[in-house]
């Protein structure tokens, strides 16, 4: 009987179906994570020697041994050979063939279960630094564009239907409000896996008192798992994290297609800079918003990512079973996707050109019906006549094919009496927007208050090593 | 024509399909939020009158007529009439059927956008309290079986085999880690939720300088939103309700399935009261586990509703579009599910009777084996080297067709010299659990502090409001 | 001990938690299968005649018996119990209740397991035919409107952006193909369902050997279930149909955003009618495409439907779980939204107003760069250098901006000598239109073969009974 | 100005973002489609000579220059360049490599909108075929277990607790009925994406009449879609492909979580080859059952690559959108994780022991009830009544703590005068089981007549050459 080099030793009889065994490995992926296999295994084997369980020079061995691992990794010559199924057999195989024997002390009261949990931790923390720095530099060119480009004017949408005057910036500044939330979010998720599961065992504990506390220090752990049985099977912060990226990325199929709408010929409001755009095989005139269209259909990438693991989650038995395997590419994919879409998203939103002529050339009367029912208002009348007024203007202009801020005088005093020679002041498009002066709302002085209010945000994320200063 | 009372008034020309009505309306579900609409209509209009929109008169008026209005829905008698599609225009139609046309300065610069938002946010605030205080009911049963349970033994599965011997208790309160983590999830989420977006209008702000920190305190909300485009589409306090539901349900799901397992006759550890059975219409000897198989299989239906709504949200344009009609269904229904699972979960815990002996009588001598491997490790042997030596002596017994157990010290001796005659102190099951004495192990001291810790945080959370002082 | 009128008798000695009685129940929404219920019941009692397991005046007794309890449903005066927690259960009630304990017969050898699986594939066959129904009177209204409208032009997009002119018949048509596809589907989701699985018994089969060549004719199946084990558990045509609806779903999504965009104004192709539309309580000018996006919405809840129940079955033990009651709920709600869904999809092509002078005003010159191309290839030169000689002529235009077609002859010839006088018969889109002659083209004879294509299918589809003539 | 061999040609000036670049890319997975890609082109070839746009010496240079191609990629030496961004590209730029400008003439009115739909299309119909072999197989094993082991009884479980003694063949055959319903499936979505796309060109048609009829015949297609926006962007059998693989997923997660039920020591009926499965990195005496766990956490990926794809296409525009780029990843992981799972299956189910004594031993006399009830419906009792009776025997036996078969008859009688002695009779499990002997139910000869059909079922499938003779 040949097992080779895995890890559960002399008992099995049979031999291994290679499709099996192809089936069952990790390897190919879980690689990723050699320098946290190698980061977790420096700490253990600091944990053993203050345990008696190695001595200073036993330890001395294992963790140059490991140093050697880890140049190999790092040099790009590590090799992989047929028996190592995933990243904890194979630095242990090396490290065995590094140092010898002594390397066969590292596991002592370690199991792969705590092992790997460990792992993805480590990973995961600076997986989610990387994002957050992505997500900033996308919120650093929002509020520069904003900044920028405050004075242009856009028509407002809801249900794709023309609603009000509105400022660019003030578009813009409205994905940056949810990225924010994101940003928030995933502190939260990176607190939650800032937790030492190292030291549970494969279920029930650590048999040799091994100092926890020790190793959380080690491992800039934030704090320790309070259960072993939970600990081992404890893949919440991966759902999590599978789920933010899928929120982050409605939020940013939301932004594309918003995009994929201005840069169309019918409203002409955006142009993308070739280098995120692709042309037809066929047709010589056509510029796509590939980039925008990719980011928009990868959104559902990432929600599948998320249902994949949830589903696989479901049901099972508690501590860990194979199952739970399914939660490395996963992972893996939606920050590959995420890392891309965001640089991405950045490239874009960075090189655009807008066309104001465009954006105001869309601009109607007709969208400022509301301010005729806040003229009637402000003279006094109820809202809902108003409104129902203004409706009015709207359906006799339309009748007459005419703007409603064309409607004569008379046709004004037919609708109430209300109106006066100053309803002309209402169609100034400027005016309108500097009406919604209210926290929150489109005026100028508002955009520059979310303006500052970023970027003081950005200033303090970088303070506590949220993200990184540029 | 006749429009009925549609809040946009005057100018369809058009029938309305009968069954696109009903496929348009919301007030079948969304009017349980009636209470959350007419306090959010209350602080609004006492801001009217901070803003000179109403007068005195005129804001006492339409305040008493809300006090109406909200009696009329305490003591069951608000009746519906065709025309009211939804909470709000059920609302404000009877308001002005109560106090005259008054009653239509109330929506003054306010749309149904900011309105629904703000009537989802109260809402949502009092449910998360609900299912907050349903979930701490639960922990505290476990902390109490736990605490006089604690001498039970069991075996500890991986993979559904049996793996080493753990408390029973220790099995419990693997699942209050996870609530834990669930609270504190619902608390941030709520903490995001908890942002004032009224004052937002359709999507632009609120053109009458409406004061928005006032209708915050009115309206108990934290934060008040920066970007009224962002504010008036931002459903991410659904979506992550949603998903957060979905991960509890999950978890739920597992320990439905430990103890689906654990009622049957093979594992036989624990019975269900018949409150919480059925019978079969054909198998008189059956009592089937319904409340679990029925809490296992729900976690797919709050799944199924996370992925409903985030579907819906996927690449629509930015603002209010009318697919986000589709967040409250689900957010009702996952509510009710919870609120159904949670209690019956823990009567389920509450009442079901364990089997001591038979969990016992479960445990068996190659449970022993990794103890095998750290007697040899305590007897100076590498791990790896142990752990292959503990494997040769199960196959040893497994050939001798007896309990490793029972192996004679010739046949511990053939496998390594190491052997002495203590190894018979390996056998002791209450000796190899005190063993995992590390944090978060099964040993009865750390059992006790996951205990303690979980005592201290049902107060700690209300100290502070989180859940409700039982 | 009072356990009400359960199925399983005299055993349980618990009381019922209130909660869990209304978690465990299914009678709210399985009583809408009282019709399939009682057609099973009446089937069965033959068979168990046949069986002498009753007699024939027993027979008449239940037959008689259940005829009264159909009455009683048909006039809306069956009274539902406090213990009814299913149809099944309240049926049989009512029928003791009428003829006394005869009724007590009609279960003999037969399980809820069994009998529930049959209501709902009696249950789903009718309403199969009823949503065929309604996509066939879709499809009607595209062809006629197809037909009509053959001559009307539009640009066609890809990646929306304006690609090549193309006929709005074309348009419509295409969804007609999906829908095609969608009916083929669901005649095969159908033939599986049409498996009769009455006479499984709870799991092992049926113990009095009874007919079930007789069952499957007078309860209309095609076929009979292989395996008893199988039967009570087989949902695959409930998952089948669930995800079908999705399917059906995603296609009238696309279709919805097609038109939302259309009748954008920066489209302005198409008009709604009113009663399509709602307004808006703000904004008096606004007109919102609500019942197009509620369906784009849906989509989403359809496929939300599809994953809750998929997620319930994955990984559970096989034959009859409790998990497998959601699969009820699920079934009737996609029904009920597709119900709607396609009536008001319906509703909506054929009231729309289409704008042909807005569309054929959206074609522009440079939509007809693959033509250029195609008159080089015409000239002989091969097809990718022609590609990019069209893609010079194009960026030459750009950079004078003008329209390509207003070219000088000595721009053209700076591209390619190839280009004659005759290039100016290119810039005519009816021409353009026409060259798509092949099989499935936009030209106009292709256009008519898909209408008489579709003419006979429908015809077809009336004959063998899958939808009804109209 | 560089762009590389970019098929868009000479038209843009930006440069390239690497990140932007490695974003839209295919080619690192869609070159698997290499085959396809190249039969296509072949095939089109020739119907551009028989419109006359190719003479009969190019269509042979192109021709030969393809086989060039294709050798290379047999041979694996084909090099993929920097700017091969697709299959597509890449294939076409080696073709004029290697005979120069005629292999410009390849794409002439084909776009890779039909071109991509048509390589997918013949992928597909290979890789069907390879998957129903699997599952063929995976039943022929079924089918011969099912007939050597025909007479070993086990427990049937419903709600996972002892229901009525079954035959263990009958569990095994369940599965192959839910296989056969996979099977028909699959082959209705082959049939379905057998129709030819290609001469659908970018959205419009083919402009050069290309013979359809003729390149489907060229192509081995059944059909011809009926119109070209459809045709581009219909990836219905993508996605039903999908849902298709999530379905077979879902039954293999039940037939795999029966068995890892079965393999506990709990049960202990089963025990799986050691080349399925892996022991722990800790623990020397555990065996676990990885392939199966695998097998039914996996369910969750194939569904999770459904959900991905499936969201992708809600809500985009009609025709191709870059979106649907997200098509082949989904499609090719859902391929080889089922080519790997079938497999893998049949390895588990052809080398597993099973262990008749364990299975009889499980067997127990409640389990009988039911029959002890039809031992009185035999005696004259309405069944209800005799349901009510066994009942109230199981429940003394209980009370006694004796197995019901060890009430006295002074015990029975008190139940009720209709037991006589022949009572006894009902105590033989085999009797039990050969009860059932209705068609599907769990007698020997119901068995036999499903091993029969399976059989004939194979053999018609092989006729038909849906799965291969082995």
């Amino acid at each position: 009987m040949v097992e080779g080099n895995k890890l559960w030793g002399g008992r099995f009889t049979g031999a291994v179906d290679p499709i099996m065994e192809k089936f069952n490995a990790s390897i190919h992926y879980d690689k990723r994570m050699w320098k946290a296999d190698i980061e977790g295994s420096m700490a253990y084997v600091k944990a053993l020697e203050k345990a008696n369980l190695v001595t200073a020079d036993e330890r001395e061995d294992i963790y140059e041994g490991l140093e050697k691992v880890r140049h190999e990794w790092e040099a790009g010559t590590f090799e992989l050979r047929p028996g190592d199924e995933d990243i904890h057999t194979a630095n242990e195989r090396r490290l065995k063939e590094i140092i010898g024997a002594t390397g066969g002390k590292l596991h002592t009261g370690r199991s792969r279960n705590d092992q790997v949990a460990t792992d993805m931790r480590l990973w995961f923390k600076d997986a989610a630094k990387v994002l957050c720095d992505h997500i900033s530099d996308l919120i650093r060119v929002m509020v520069t564009r904003a900044e920028q480009e405050i004075d242009v004017l856009m028509p407002g949408y809801t249900h794709l239907q023309r609603a009000q005057p509105i400022r660019w910036s003030h578009w813009v500044l409205s994905y940056a409000a949810m990225l924010q939330r994101d940003v928030e979010r995933l502190e939260q998720i990176k607190d939650r896996a800032n937790t030492l599961v190292l030291g549970s065992g494969a279920l029930a504990g650590n048999p040799f008192n091994i100092d926890r506390e020790f190793l959380r220090q080690e491992l800039h752990f934030d704090k320790i798992s309070s259960n072993s049985l939970d600990a081992v099977s404890d893949r919440d912060f991966v759902v999590e994290f599978l789920f933010w990226a899928s929120l982050l990325g409605v939020h940013l199929s939301r932004w594309a297609e918003d995009l994929i709408l201005y840069t169309s010929k019918e409203f002409g409001f955006v142009t993308l800079s070739d280098a995120y755009c692709t042309g037809s095989s066929l047709m010589p005139q056509k510029k796509n918003s590939d980039s925008l269209e990719l980011i928009r259909g990868r959104a559902g990438r990432l929600y599948g990512n998320c249902t994949a693991f949830t589903m696989a989650m479901k049901g099972i038995p508690s501590t860990y079973n194979k199952d739970l395997q399914e939660d490395k590419e996963a992972m893996f994919d939606s920050f590959d996707t995420l890392n891309a879409i965001l640089q991405v998203a950045t490239g874009v939103l960075s090189t655009l050109k807008i066309h104001p002529d465009k954006m105001k050339g869309a601009l109607s009367p007709d969208m400022l019906a509301t301010d005729i029912a806040y003229y009637l208002v402000r003279k006094g009348l109820p809202f809902r006549e108003a409104h129902g007024m203004a409706g009015l203007c709207v359906a006799l202009a339309e009748k007459q094919s005419i703007p409603v801020s064309q409607l004569s005088h008379k046709d004004f005093q037919s609708v109430s009496s209300k109106f006066e020679d100053d309803v002309v002041d209402v169609w100034d498009y400027d005016n309108s927007v500097e009406q919604y002066a209210a926290q929150g709302g489109t005026a100028k002085e508002s955009v520059r208050t979310q303006i500052s209010s970023l970027r003081a945000w950005l200033e303090l994320k970088c303070d506590s090593g949220v993200i990184t200063r540029k």
